[in-house]
């Protein structure tokens, strides 16, 4: 059976950061933190159209939730145990209210997350900030069994999305057509929302790793790269497959299989007391040895939870991989008006090594 | 014909606020900024998962993008006439460094767009920020006639998706399902995108001003909430309706004719000259005559454009209101546990009042 981590146990460990910091409260701004920690859930986009929906405050003896007026409802209905109050004028005026009733005045926050405004008003509030962003993210760095369960439900999604997308995608169809298929078939196959808007890229377009769904049509004799991903209870998965129309150069078979064999190098490597950024180097030198090191532009993976992008970032983990741990594997080769391949996966870090959360095959898969 | 000012035009008019502060350069890292200054697409939630895109610096005799690598070639083919530069450490790394070369000390930002990460960091590379987000938002408060020409088409559509939304939304369809089909219809019809996500909420849930489309059903008897709206060229519409399943009550009707009338006597006496927070007081006072004034929770309007939410925010708006603004008309009122109604315009201020770009009925639907 799986089990998550009741929000109380969540809250403590939270606390723990007051002493290690010698704080005497936390806001927590990081909408994914809001989800973890209260049970709050802040839909994907929300806050880009709405602004803040609600801050957390926690201190040694209070957890609070700051709500703007249109969240008040649901943030009674979803956040047990927590004191939900009101905010009338801003957030930040609330929020320093609240610290000093509270006995508040070393307070942590996410400088990373937090506007530099409002920072600076919740200073000239009185209060001495302190970011937090490192300790705030490391709380959610180990899975346990329930957010395990949803992640792997994600990927499971993912995969059995993507057989459909081979039995259905066909040269005519359109970047935006194929995008808006698999976005259809999540919401029809019990994925609450798509886990990021996916990247379906037709031929030198996969060039740019960043690129987006656009009316380029899927075209025989190219390459088509889907990064796509799903959403289980606010869990994402995150996989890059590609679909070959007609028989590929033996080139680019080559550099397929280089970027193939990166990736399952850094997978076999990977287990806990690992240095992050040595399973980066490895995936990297292999592809420098096949003459593709300079085509490689990005890191070699991310954690994945309750945001796409989380810790541990391997390129920059200059610290030991922990069991429990869930990140991407996604070496990918970039060269301009050419081609971009690019193969990712989702695993699980357990004391015997990586497991695969995605299991679509990474063969290269002429259609 | 309608023609947009051209970017050249717009980075001059940019450049006087290097005048009017005294500033030596502006790094501009709104979206909306970007994409208006700079002809730089970045897609809905786009940088909530990937970060930073792409940072403008503009400086008296320079124009730069400064963007991470994932989005060179994007930068390179939209910014005509912008030196994009890669940035290899991070954005505010190579931020300092470009400042340094053109010799920016004091340098613009927009305080409630960067993180105090960002901000601290630039202040720590020797940089004197000043913060510039009312001077930018002010730049794209009059929209010229292209960008007015989106807007119409983006309202327009939303008109149509309603007409088809009316025809086809039947008991039994849950809130989900009705907000895929529009969103599904918004594609198929040539928008770009929705211009957020929709809010479609079934009786006492409209009642949450910003609640999410969730499994409930629509039921006979009771009353639909939709707020929505498509995106086209970046620009966005946003519309609110309701429909209702069954005859409602004679209370109910009352209730509606009054947020009707507030909308309509804020629409009337919408003009250049006047001041924006006075409509919302217009409408306040006419709800609170008809003892609902409590439970008008937020505010009247606010400016739309790039940005779903942008200036003129009405009820903080204490200056005069001119020609060429775009702006929503939603008065709403929510009694938990009982029933919410908002009805919502996009209306376009000409030197003979305000139009309406959205043009559905607003008589009590019942279906």
């Amino acid at each position: 059976m799986t089990a998550s981590l009741g929000t109380r146990a969540r809250v403590e460990r939270a606390r723990r950061i007051l002493d290690e910091l010698e704080l005497d409260g936390i806001l927590v701004s990081r909408a994914a933190a809001k989800r973890w920690l209260a049970g709050f859930v802040i839909h994907n986009g929300d806050e880009l159209t709405s602004g803040y929906s609600g801050t957390l405050l926690i201190t040694r003896d209070a957890q609070l939730v700051l709500v703007d007026g249109r969240y008040i409802e649901q943030a009674q209905g979803e956040c047990l145990g927590w004191d939900v109050r009101l905010a009338m004028e801003s957030l930040t005026v609330e929020a320093a209210r609240v610290a000093g009733e509270h006995d508040v005045t070393r307070l942590g926050a996410e400088a990373q997350v937090l506007s530099h405004a409002d920072w600076a008003a919740l200073e000239a509030a009185g209060l001495e900030l302190v970011a937090v962003d490192e300790p705030m993210a490391a709380l959610r760095l180990v899975k346990d069994g329930g957010e395990l369960a949803a992640l792997q439900r994600a990927c499971a999604l993912t995969d059995a999305c993507f057989e459909h997308l081979v039995a259905s995608v066909r040269p005519g169809m359109t970047e935006r057509e194929v995008a808006w298929q698999l976005e259809g078939w999540f919401r029809a196959n019990g994925a609450e929302d798509i886990g990021f808007e996916p990247l379906v890229l037709v031929g030198v377009r996969a060039a740019m790793p960043h690129g987006h769904p656009s009316d380029a049509a899927v075209t025989g004799g190219q390459p088509l790269l889907i990064d796509f991903g799903s959403q289980v209870d606010g869990y994402r998965s995150d996989m890059t497959r590609m679909l070959f129309f007609g028989e590929p150069s033996a080139e680019t078979r080559r550099r397929y299989e280089a970027v193939r064999e990166a990736q399952q190098r850094a997978f076999e490597a990977a287990a806990p007391g690992v240095i992050g950024s040595d399973l980066d180097k490895i995936a990297r030198e292999h592809l420098a040895q096949a003459g593709l090191g300079q085509a490689f532009t990005h890191g070699l993976g991310h954690g994945i939870g309750l945001e796409v992008h989380e810790a541990p970032i391997l390129k920059d983990w200059h610290q030991p991989l922990e069991a429990g741990m869930v990140f991407t594997l996604e070496p990918g080769i970039y060269l301009p008006t050419e081609i971009g391949i690019r193969i990712e996966d989702d695993v699980h870090l357990t004391d015997a090594g990586a497991v695969r959360l995605t299991n679509a095959s990474r063969a290269l898969l002429v259609v």
